[in-house]
């Protein structure tokens, strides 16, 4: 095995330790970008792989030890850590973080839970040292080619990463996919909702796939022809175009179409269960993104399913859409794709709203959709909008509300609503679909039934209600001679 | 101020600290029952009330300080604590604890996180001292007239405190709604999960009103009697009881329906959060709890709602109800409610399965409906079948597949669809009856779509698929030749 000189200390621009894929390919896209990259992994064969295959890139400077690695970065250092997350993004904090020196600065690119880099930006902070928690999306070709990168932590730490991380990042009309999203783990929080967002696009794009399957009865290639059409409107994005490539792709063992060979169970990571859990302590609606994370959960529910199949009852109308009715139906499920989607997104902001606000966060809404035009699994060209919707009014409350927004729901609603009240008339699960338009109901309602479940509260619980006449809060005594009692002001 | 004299030593069966309304019904509960309780408040003055308002309901022993409340207490001692969830529970443990001998109990009848509960077993066990998390159900009422009681904690020590809290406890058919749950935190999880559903509940008898309301015109005390005839059938239960009569009471101050002064924000305190955030750890879909919590913050998103009333397009198919079809349309509401119910206690059993088995608690699915039968609110004739249920087959995994279950529900299913499909086509939100129909619609079905999800999963991320043709994960290089991989057995 061989064994590395000492790289020459003070004398890499970055460094990046861990070398499994997504560390290596972001070290390749620094080294491509000019920069020298220090580079090193707990075990040296794969630093090793990445001089003998890729030495062309650029200039790597790979170490053996860690002493070598932090000895060989630029003052101030920069040390991206590309390790799993959780003990493992500690343990390798702890070895950088003794090794380094005040105003140093440590990267975590992994997928941390944010409220975990909070506490090591805290920790690290204490001991002088920067921590940049920094969301990256976009898989391995994202980290090769350019990803979207969403980096938190100190504004100070950002003068020195910022300009190499904006030189890596996807490229979308001149801007680079990355900004500084705002302090401690504002990035991490950005990145989770991020992917939230994902699953909810995810979800959505596989009802309208499933309909199209079985309610009119079309092959996979077929369908992949249709979204390869949408992907040519407002739906443009990264997830429709690889949909149509998945859909009209042939098995190689048997021929058939690939997706009708797949188990019908998707995993999950976590990333979507963590934006639901947050939202839940914040009291944000993102019911598309739950549904979302929940049809996973559902798919793999291997046990009810199997207590379930062949044996519930669907009781469907078993309506036929008529010949001269399909293109309709399509374009329906489009419009109601579209609609969807553009709930999900708003409850997503919303959460990242709520999440700038609880954490005093210095979030710029409108950045953080521009800095997923590219490089991300998201990315889309309808991002646009949700940037210009947060310039036009910055104190913006409901993505929604937006001028532009509302306009392009209002033309989707009634194909919405059609397909809605279809898959439940025929037995089809679309609990995007129809989470979203309830949630849509719902926000825009001028009178909604809480009335009645804080009533009960009162009633069982003396919680206590507040009046639409009067200011304070009130309880009835229900079980004596129901007079009414202001509790406060 | 009086004083008491120290309480004879070691004569109390049992003590009760924290005096507030839940603690001292409770301690009257007990007292009623024949047992003499010691009795104790951080402040005298609640004692004192205890005292001076309660005597006529049995032996109290009060004390002043916590020295003479444990000095009280007949060995092994037995101390219930009823104070806040949280850090005071935490400061109260310790100054019994630090006042007990092995082998005495400490019990917490408040609505502790069942991680804490497990948290502070742990603790106390090390220290020689049992600790018991007992969920309690059923409000001030039901704490003083019987409870629902969710005991968890060690075995031994429910062979202590069992045949005091089965006496307190409600009495259904005979049975003390009370029975060991399992060990550590079980009680507080279930006790949670009863809360989850209790949302459920909340929130889709909220809903069946609020298309009473609008798509029929019906006023308030109209839609109570109806709630009232419901009572008598299988929907008969304590919510729907005070539905009814919430529904039909009339405002003091204006002579309107009471229902219609109440501001429509739906305040929450926590448990139906935490009963959906643990889900989503374990991966079990609770779609029905889920919407019903989120809808709570629905309601309460002020800016959201502010920005989108009277802003958000309705675009409704505005279909108006003959006259002749009313009482049908009733009796689908009735039929989508029940439907809807039994989804999500479907779906909140798998999270106590889930539970179970994670944490390795041999809890008995039949009896934790038994012991909701009477005392909480959740009470309900209905849960004899889920009783049933597990007892016709212990080893059930999807409640709606028992043959009761399924049967019922069959005879709902037309009505449901009918209902979500004219709730969507006609604007109005009904998130719960919704979300139920689509985790049904998936739950059953041969085929999901979320085998594109996982294709997508693959193609963006390296994520691989299983096949339905053969064992072992797999990989397509997408990017290049589109060969397919096998990753691993």
């Amino acid at each position: 095995m061989a064994t590395f000189d000492p790289a020459p200390a003070n004398s890499a621009d970055i460094g990046v330790t861990g070398m499994a894929v997504m560390g290596s390919n972001l070290a390749r896209n620094l080294a491509r970008n000019g920069f020298k990259v220090a580079i090193h992994n707990r075990s040296v064969g794969r630093t090793e792989k990445v001089i003998e295959n890729h030495s062309e890139d650029g200039q790597f400077l790979p170490s053996e030890s860690m002493d070598d690695f932090v000895a060989s970065l630029q003052k101030p250092r920069v040390a991206i850590i590309m390790v799993q997350a959780g003990a493992a993004t500690d343990a390798v904090i702890e070895e950088l973080a003794s090794r380094m020196d005040e105003g140093d600065i440590i990267v975590d690119c992994g997928n941390a839970l944010f409220t975990d880099t909070r506490r090591r930006e805290a920790d690290l902070r204490e001991r002088g040292l920067h921590f940049v928690g920094a969301g990256v999306s976009g898989g391995e070709e994202g980290a090769l080619n350019g990803p979207s990168i969403m980096p938190g932590g100190p504004v100070e730490s950002y003068k020195r990463v910022g300009p190499m991380f904006e030189k890596i990042a996807a490229q979308v009309d001149g801007d680079p996919c990355c900004t500084h999203v705002g302090a401690d783990g504002a990035g991490h929080f950005v990145k989770m909702v991020h992917n939230g967002i994902e699953y909810a696009d995810m979800q959505v794009i596989s009802e309208a796939y499933d309909m199209m399957n079985k309610a009119l009865g079309m092959s996979a290639p077929e369908i992949g022809e249709v979204f390869e059409e949408w992907n040519k409107g407002e739906l443009e994005s990264f997830l429709i175009e690889i949909t149509a490539e998945v859909l009209k792709h042939k098995d190689n063992v048997t021929g058939k179409p690939f997706v009708d060979i797949v188990q019908d169970r998707a995993a999950q990571k976590g990333t979507g269960a963590w934006t639901v859990q947050t939202a839940l302590d914040f009291g944000v609606p993102v019911t598309g993104i739950a549904e979302a994370t929940f049809a996973r959960s559902t798919s793999g529910s291997v046990k009810q399913r199997e207590a379930a199949i062949g044996v519930l009852p669907a009781e469907t109308q078993d309506q036929t859409v008529e010949d001269r009715d399909r293109q309709q139906f399509i374009e329906d499920l489009q419009k109601a794709l579209y609609a969807a989607k553009l709930v999900s997104y708003s409850q997503g902001f919303d959460e990242i709203a709520a999440g700038a606000e609880h954490y005093e966060w210095d979030i710029n809404l409108g950045d953080m959709a521009k800095i997923w035009r590219g490089g991300c699994i998201i990315r889309a060209r309808f991002l646009n909008h949700i940037t210009e919707a947060y310039k036009r009014n910055p104190d913006l409350h409901l993505l929604l509300a937006d001028e532009y927004f509302r306009g392009e729901i209002a033309s989707c609603i009634p194909a919405w609503r059609r397909v809605v009240a279809y898959a439940a008339a025929n037995g089809f699960s679309v609990p995007v679909f129809t989470s979203t338009l309830s949630y849509y109901d719902a926000v825009r309602s001028e009178r909604l039934p809480a009335a009645l479940v804080q009533a009960q509260r009162d009633f069982f619980g003396a919680h206590t209600y507040r009046r639409v006449d009067a200011d304070g809060s009130f309880h009835v005594e229900w079980t004596g001679d129901r007079t009414e009692t202001k509790i406060s002001d």
